[in-house]
């Protein structure tokens, strides 16, 4: 007689009712509002003694907000006696932050595990971490899921498949993304090859592999604010595909994101709900599927001690 | 040869350059903004290897960014092999979360408190704790600086001493703040007495003391919304006092209180720069006073490893 409780904050309340609705389950009550000078309050108002709680939360935009909702959750969570915590991140905001690129950087996505951990977590849960080395910045078990299969099946049901398709990585990065999609669509890959020949000289940008004739995939973890995937569309586009999709896990969208997908040769986007889009980004070229099924399948393995890596098979 | 580095954020950079002026130091070269998406974005652009470090960060409003802020500061400072990280707060932000007033509260202070030192703090140096149990939320040295004496001297400079005046605690919470203004002016003390007769009855507010014919200063760590403290001075009026000071340290100052503070009875507000104060929230009531002095002070004798506690002395 375990029992399961969800809890939403403010990041992503449409995700979470969804994952509570895969589960059979209402989201717990709790009151996450501000104080009038800005500070987060929060208010637990069902007892939670004893219980495994999953907590819903993005960290997406206000990354810093949202943040520290969860942190003063998770402090709130345990010392209302809850059996386990786990937190659910569908985006994990600061996973670019990931090493000292240059001297005197911080590495703020280890800083993140550490206050998660500090705050009284016990488990996480996320989807495409930016580098899979962030699982290894937790000292709790963190289970590490991946949206490809849903970008796949989506592209899939539009009758994508076989050698008219290639599946395009936007950086050496990605290589290892793009390849399991091109797996299970029976595609071949290629590569955007960006090299600089001397510093302080533009930039050259070469494709590894053949597009030309071919229906493209251009396949990412985050699109930013969408300057390489639309470079590189736009260059698929000029080495001769016919046409150019392109899918992310998460669609963070900031800055001039939107104008330059609008502008560019992208013909569809394809992103999930991991972090929520707000009216203002929303565009006829995008479309959004729901990864609340892949969580509520892991929410529900982890509560009943089964493997969460076997969702992937 | 130890070395003393002082950095700014940018919370309360006028105040930071006034107490590196004090100490005879430029401020420490760092840039710290914001990526396209919102996350912090930090570079400290000199050496700080080996030296003794001092971070000056208010958490006021907004003050999750500038909890964060902080935060990966100290996370570069610590991977770029500072000696010691010590972090001014001359606001801390979540005090009034200090404890569990009702059921499945979080207890945010000491969450803060956790944060720090899991970022890798090695010492913090606060003013007017909202309580002064935060001290025992921390496992690494907290210096705790009063601010009262400076604005005792602010008063003692208008004339303003012994038995025409009457110091007075807006609540029962801090009479220990207003006894100590008392004695160092040579004045009585009154409390603004507040309790509810029934449950779902108004408040009623009555004095302890006596104010007929004086001048009062009411005195409070923090001034929020500022419905207390304009309360009290009405009251103080209607009681029978000549004119009516308020001051405090910290000038959260939200929500409505420029305009409560403007139309109350209070002839001035006498503020600290503990919280910078933006152009919309000035008025001609508001008199604000430096803590510079206290905290360059503070911050050499931490530096040299003498006591803090002397400074009040
Ligand atoms: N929020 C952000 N927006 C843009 N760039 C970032 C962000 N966070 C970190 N970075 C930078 O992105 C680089 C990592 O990106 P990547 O090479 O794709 O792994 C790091 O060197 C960071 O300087
Ligand atoms: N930022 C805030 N603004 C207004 N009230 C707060 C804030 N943070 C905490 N509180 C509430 O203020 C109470 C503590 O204030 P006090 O009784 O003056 O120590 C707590 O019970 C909190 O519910």
């Amino acid at each position: 007689n375990k029992k399961l409780k969800i809890f939403s904050l403010n990041s992503n309340e449409s995700l979470a009712q969804e994952v509570a609705d895969e589960i059979g389950l209402p989201l717990g009550k709790c009151s996450v509002k501000r104080f009038s000078d800005g500070e987060v309050q929060i208010n637990i108002e069902e007892s939670i003694r004893g219980c495994d709680v999953f907590v819903i939360q993005s960290t997406s935009y206000p990354v810093n907000d949202n943040l520290m909702e969860l942190l003063i959750m998770i402090d709130a969570l345990m010392r209302a006696s809850a059996r386990t915590i786990n937190v659910v991140m569908p985006y994990y905001g600061y996973a670019r932050q990931d090493r000292k690129a240059r001297s005197r950087e911080p590495i703020t996505a280890k800083l993140i595990a550490n206050l998660l951990e500090k705050a009284g977590a016990d488990r996480v849960i996320a989807i495409d971490l930016h580098a899979p080395q962030i699982q290894g910045f937790f000292d709790i078990p963190i289970d590490h899921l991946v949206a490809e299969p849903i970008l796949t099946e989506y592209f899939k049901s539009k009758g994508l498949e076989g050698n008219d398709l290639v599946i395009v990585s936007p950086d050496h990065g990605g290589v290892t993304r793009a390849r399991k999609m091109a797996d299970r669509m029976k595609a071949p890959i290629a590569i955007i090859d960006k090299r600089r020949p001397r510093p302080n000289v533009a930039e050259v940008m070469s494709i590894v592999g053949n597009v030309d004739g071919k229906t493209a995939i251009l396949i990412d973890d985050i699109i930013d604010t969408a300057g390489t995937i639309t470079i590189a569309a736009n260059a698929i586009i000029e080495n001769g595909a016919k046409e150019v999709y392109a899918c992310c896990t998460h669609p963070v969208l900031s800055g001039p994101a939107i104008e330059r997908i609008d502008n560019s040769q992208i013909k569809e986007l394809v992103i999930t709900n991991s972090i929520e889009l707000p009216e203002s980004k929303k565009s006829p070229k995008i479309k959004q599927l729901s990864i609340a099924k892949l969580l509520g399948e892991a929410v529900i393995r982890v509560f009943e001690e089964k493997s969460v890596s076997t969702l992937f098979d």
